[in-house]
């Protein structure tokens, strides 16, 4: 049976985590973590061209099926939502580019399908991450993230709970 | 003396207006104008996706020295704004990684520079543009603002009353 390949991207300005899993069945295992960096003091248009520039680097290296975002934050913070707009677009624009198709999940549903309720913090999801996949340390929080977005991802699509979400 | 050329670009999910000028000194040429249209049943990737490719497209075509954009606008519809800023962050990923800079202006800069004072009404706008351009028709306003831009950029760069902004 041929791996489902899964890229979760927990997608910001200054640093972006990357997940990338193979499932066979419900049996899964880590491709890739990591994170996309941009300092302080990059402008925006050079974050946006270095985070374009990377997710095509990845998404050509490890060709998954699908990638798995999370869905619009509406926050208090309109600068900060505006800015993290600015980095969704740019990757949800090069995974289309390159006929990935992106699906969205709320933060709430990948905290239940990785630690199962809603409410998790952040550590339990980095330490149910590293649970799951067997992995010896704690990943980055956001790569953490991001490999709890592919889960989820994995847990809607594959299996008989398989929900009809389309992509974005 | 090589005329300077610039681009504008007037963002949005739908209907992305552009315009791109030719200057020698005071004196402004037409070079190109039009849209770039999704229409409302495409779904945001797919529009990201036709946006990114038609920047690229135009800006190779071009090749303009500099690309002008409107600054973000904290409009009361948050959703519409998001939207926006998720175009907006695949035009300015797209014109870095062409190596283009970008600048941001104020619509009220804009419309000043055009019509005279920050106020002006978008007819008023296409009014202006028309006639500075010696244009046989009123462009599309989302074209009109896009040349506009291209307007306010030659404005605040050349000539004595050059400004010292820098792109983003």
């Amino acid at each position: 049976m041929e791996p489902l390949r899964v890229m979760g991207v927990d997608t910001s300005l200054r640093s972006t985590g990357i997940g990338i899993l193979d499932a066979v069945g419900s049996v899964m295992r880590p491709v890739y973590y990591g994170l996309i960096k941009n300092a302080r003091d990059v402008p925006l248009s050079a974050c946006l061209a270095h985070l374009r520039a990377e997710i095509e680097s990845l998404v050509t290296q490890y060709t998954p099926a699908a990638v798995a975002i999370e869905s619009v934050f509406y926050g208090k913070n309109v600068k900060t939502m505006l800015l993290l707009a600015h980095a969704r677009g740019t990757v949800i624009a090069q995974c289309a580019t390159l006929a990935i198709p992106v699906y969205q999940y709320e933060p709430r549903r990948v905290k239940q399908a990785v630690v199962g309720f809603g409410g998790a913090e952040k550590i339990q999801v980095q330490c149910m991450i590293r649970s799951l996949l067997a992995l010896d340390t704690e990943p980055p929080d956001d790569a953490a993230d991001a490999l709890a977005l592919a889960i989820t991802h994995l847990h809607c699509h594959t299996g008989i709970a398989a929900l009809s979400d389309q992509p974005i």
